[in-house]
């Protein structure tokens, strides 16, 4: 069965993002914990962390992002932007980003196309699941859009990356969700990071 | 060898207490999840959860709580306060209290004393290292106490009883300790709450 999740990696004290968000730092700063693990999981120790990161988009068939995620710019597009990944993305797979702005779709290389959806996250997420015929539907982030799909019962499974650092500020993922409620599903323990996979309780 | 130790329960949104602590509420109100699995732990499945709560004391030989976690009055004490726990508290240990207030030891059924400590964290230290002989000394709480030890660099290992409830509000165990690092060591997953027992790094 297609579900909707998403994976983020959190700091011990909740926190998805660090402050300061800009260009050069698309995580914020003082994050740094929350992402360089996951670029090396090709030192020896590191087999879970790789295995999580391609498990969890196995079955992916089609993405939702937050606007943030996709580009530092506000307002009215700069239509020269087209991601941070250069000219193949890593999604290969249609990709939804929430935005207030029309725009046009863009066609990257290598199967990703980015669509704008200007109609709130439900409508993406129709979008999203016609596109992915069977497959899952995953929230890329940020914090922000995974939130909202949470907050909205909109989401069947949430995978954090529990990073043992204390960042001390920055964006909570949680913040707003009480109440929420999660069972957990799988537990896989990597000397460096904690992988918590939980299913959303309605 | 000896090592000083704290487990506390915590919330996914990094709670380890709610709001409002008073008599009737010693984690404060609305975060009996924090707490009501450690009470349930003879239902079925819940095999690791009783298991780790034993393990967490089974190398213990004496403790330290805040004086908050010792009850809820604070100023000068009310003589016949002898904590939450009735005659015979589950201590079976010497507990040293931090407090601002003298008092004499209280000493209670079953091998627990409570010895009140006004010379701050690091005498409190002291005399338990002292008293557990060898064996290791637990930081019982509250989050605070937890916090100052962990703060001071004076704690070595941290266990976590991740809950997977969000609370939304009320006392974070990790506020004011950006830049500590763990490693984690050791996860056990019980279908209800994920136990973390990390090392801190220094």
């Amino acid at each position: 069965m297609s579900i909707v999740t998403a994976n983020l990696a959190i700091s011990l004290d909740g926190f998805a993002a660090g402050p300061g968000q800009d260009m050069d730092h698309p995580f914020g700063t003082g994050a740094e914990a929350l992402t360089e693990w996951m670029f090396q999981t090709d030192q020896p120790g590191r087999e879970k962390d790789k295995q999580i990161l391609a498990d969890v988009h196995a079955n992916t068939g089609a993405h939702i992002m937050g606007r943030n995620m996709f580009g530092p710019g506000r307002g009215a597009w700069d239509l020269d932007w087209t991601g941070w990944w250069g000219p193949e993305p890593p999604y290969h797979a249609p990709v939804f980003v929430l935005t207030h702005h029309d725009r046009e779709p863009v066609v990257m290389q290598g199967g990703t196309t980015f669509t704008f959806v200007t109609g709130g996250i439900e409508s993406a997420l129709e979008q999203a699941r016609e596109a992915a015929t069977n497959k899952d539907i995953e929230i890329a982030g940020g914090a922000a859009a995974v939130r909202q799909y949470l907050g909205a019962g909109l989401l069947d499974e949430l995978v954090l990356h529990l990073v043992p650092a204390v960042l001390g500020s920055g964006e909570r993922l949680l913040d707003g969700l009480n109440g929420i409620a999660l069972e957990p599903v799988e537990t896989i323990a990597s000397p460096t990071v904690t992988h918590l996979r939980y299913r959303v309780r309605r």
